[in-house]
């Protein structure tokens, strides 16, 4: 089995912060931001983008609504990074302040832009209403910058050069923000990383799951040795350990960042399940589609939470078919034939029960997989023999080779609290079931703890 | 109805900024926070537990692991704020370099701390391996600061004076984070906000569901007043619309925040949930549990997801039973018995099969209430007529009074991908049971569109 999981930081770029390649700063305008009243959706998707295109974020900014405030960050900024990208603070209200912010820094008055009045007075025009005095506000941009087309608000961008630096104003609504990004950041950004003499930066990632991070890091050692060009970090989000990969400078131009994609995958075989953006749920959903599988659920203490998982994929419905959320005892028995006098003699979180609904839910839902989950998910309920986070998991194939029907149970340990038992059993659960089907279904998975019982 | 949902921002807090109070700032460290990598998970939690104790945050930043970029950071930060929390960068490897950052803003040695390093070596002690070597590190501060005892990790944390602000220097896991917060800065914090007078601010919230943001503000326009104390703005996240009440200075410290959030209440009465950090799932609870009542579901398109947000109340067993997830039509038809013949004649999408699988989970279940959900959640399978977005929401009563049984369905039209239709249709549904089971089943509800049929 594993070494127990490290919580000692993987990741180290060090050569990135001492080179001169140029960089970029995200800032983000708002109160309730600061405030942490609402979550900002925009500063890691900003990150995320412009490190795609080959520019790493070395500072990200959140600021409260305050003129000086503002002003005084985008200096600073300004005079650090290549690029600053700010959200929020376009509004048409007297708290949107970041355009007079920028004539601040920048030192000169306002002006109001024809075009820009004019897109607003026809926006208005189209929504059959009069334009508010108070929007005319949002047409205004400092003398010397610019402003930027709209397609899906009021506000329109505004872009000027501050010191060195580009600055992009860009309205703070995600579904405004981001198609601008793509029409007047992402060239810049081109033009910057051109002048540096190419790419400076290409990132890849693959996710495995079932791994604890210490024996994920172990297997991949040489890859996160400082220094090394691609550089390989690991990150762990509950049951997925990631393996972030970074290629530099002329590395980032070849097929360096393949080749070591590739190793990772090899290394981490069979729990690497996927690169970049692809989730568990739609790997497992790759590989049932090959088998022509068909699973179906019978959730206990995740009520529902594993079928949500798997229908967040578009076209699941291809090889998820539905199930049972049997949440209470009665149910069990009622939804999936649980016999009474196997919950009264082994409980509701036993092997026996686990195998039982797994069974009930391939058989009565007509699927070739049935995956059970019946836990402790606490925070009360626990006892000396069944701890808060003690989780079976059952899994029934009806097609394990030579027509022979198969039902396992494992037992797993968590710990964390309700929500976080919840959703790391959940993917373990699906990559059990990924795992069967590819095979691999003995493999040793994270977190699963020795079974009292020697049934097979 | 409700008038179209407005985008225009509603909330204005400019008397703060331009006010005297002390503020605090939030920095948080780490290539892969500010690279969009990972979530930071400190830096909203920071923000409103310092809101909580009566201190305004009013700068967030991020900057990677670049002992210069961090000590600059560090400095600009203590200038304008009377305190400073910072997360991360106190691990043992070469790149944790918040202790050596704040040693070079306050200009002063690093030294080693005798009874941080006894703690370390007791730490691993216990653990029965001895101390790498590169932990002894941990056991350094800048000369002038002080060592926090952090009982759950190795990182201890430092506390020191720069310039007139306090910094905390704090390790970067939420779980070793957050004890320390309450241990060592909330007492500074009290001490900060006491010097200036008492509790600078207070706050509170108000959530709603099923009213539209335009409309809810509307009911609460004379508390949005600019200039108002307390002052309420709203934010809507998704269904739930909730108002934000802050008190600042003198009516922090009376009875003004209770008063107006109980006027709220009554303004948003009946969509009115709860306050604060109560859960819709965890209000529809109160209520059933009031009414003694038990709620199962069938969900298509959610997949499972209300059960899963239901059961993400800890206690939920007492009034939620189970149901099924009938994803693919066959499902509908043999674990609900949908007949085939509805859901060839008028789809899966429609009145009458939402209709027959509330009421199947209400009688297959045993229990009062039986909500239903099926709809498109896309991004593919719309038609004109049943374009993405449309969800047919069913609700069975088996005991609307006088012991009838009746059973409604309403058809709801939502914006958003497919995650936030699943999302919003979860919360919408949950209302609607706890508005039933409140005698309010029939006021409008946001997102509802008209129904072509006549059927009551």
């Amino acid at each position: 089995m594993f070494p127990p999981e490290s919580h000692e930081p993987m990741l180290a770029i060090r050569s990135y912060a001492s080179s001169r390649m140029p960089t970029a700063a995200v800032l983000s305008i708002g109160d309730e931001l600061v405030l942490g009243q609402i979550t900002d959706r925009n500063g890691g998707w900003l990150s995320e983008e412009l490190l795609k295109l080959g520019l790493m974020v070395n500072e990200r900014r959140t600021v409260a609504d305050d003129r000086v405030a503002i002003a005084a960050a985008l200096k600073e900024l300004a005079a650090r990074a290549a690029l600053v990208v700010v959200t929020g603070g376009l509004g048409p209200t007297d708290d949107d302040l970041s355009r007079e912010a920028l004539a601040d820094a920048l030192g000169v008055e306002l002006e109001e832009d024809g075009r820009a009045l004019q897109h607003l007075l026809d926006l208005y025009q189209r929504r059959g209403r009069p334009m508010p005095a108070m929007n005319r506000k949002q047409a205004l941009r400092p003398k010397c910058a610019q402003c930027l087309d709209n397609p899906h608000g009021t506000a329109p961008g505004i872009a000027a050069r501050l010191g060195g630096s580009e600055v992009f104003l860009l309205p703070g609504p995600p579904n405004e923000m981001r198609p601008m990004f793509h029409d007047f950041v992402s060239p810049a950004v081109l033009g910057i990383t051109a002048q540096a003499g190419g790419l400076q930066i290409a990132t890849a990632s693959v996710h495995s799951c079932g791994l604890p991070e210490s024996a994920a890091a172990e297997l991949i050692r040489p890859f996160m040795e400082r220094g090394s060009n691609p550089l390989v970090g690991t990150t762990a989000s509950g049951a997925v350990v990631s393996a972030r990969i970074r290629a530099m400078g002329a590395a980032a131009m070849d097929g360096a960042l393949e080749r070591t994609v590739q190793e990772v995958e090899r290394a981490w075989a069979p729990y690497a399940f996927g690169r970049d953006g692809l989730t568990l749920p739609a790997a497992l959903g790759e590989t049932l589609r090959r088998e022509n599988a068909m699973l179906a659920v019978a959730e206990s203490c995740s009520g529902g939470g594993v079928g949500a998982f798997i229908t967040s994929v578009a076209g699941s419905s291809r090889w998820f078919a539905g199930g049972f959320i049997t949440y209470s005892n009665e149910l069990k028995r009622d939804l999936c034939g649980v016999p009474q006098a196997m919950l009264a003699d082994h409980g509701a979180v036993s092997e026996e029960v686990a195998r039982a609904l797994a069974r009930s839910a391939a058989e009565r839902c007509n699927c070739r997989f049935g995956l059970s989950i019946t836990g402790v998910a606490g925070p009360d309920g626990g006892s000396i023999e069944k701890p808060v986070g003690l989780v079976w998991v059952g899994l029934c194939d009806r097609d394990a080779g030579h027509g022979a029907s198969t039902t396992k149970a494992r037992p797993f340990q968590l710990l964390g609290d309700r929500e976080t038992v919840r959703e790391r059993i959940a993917r373990v659960g699906l990559q059990w079931v990924r795992l069967t089907a590819l095979g691999f279904g003995d493999v040793p998975l994270l977190w699963e703890r020795p079974s009292q019982s020697a049934r097979a």
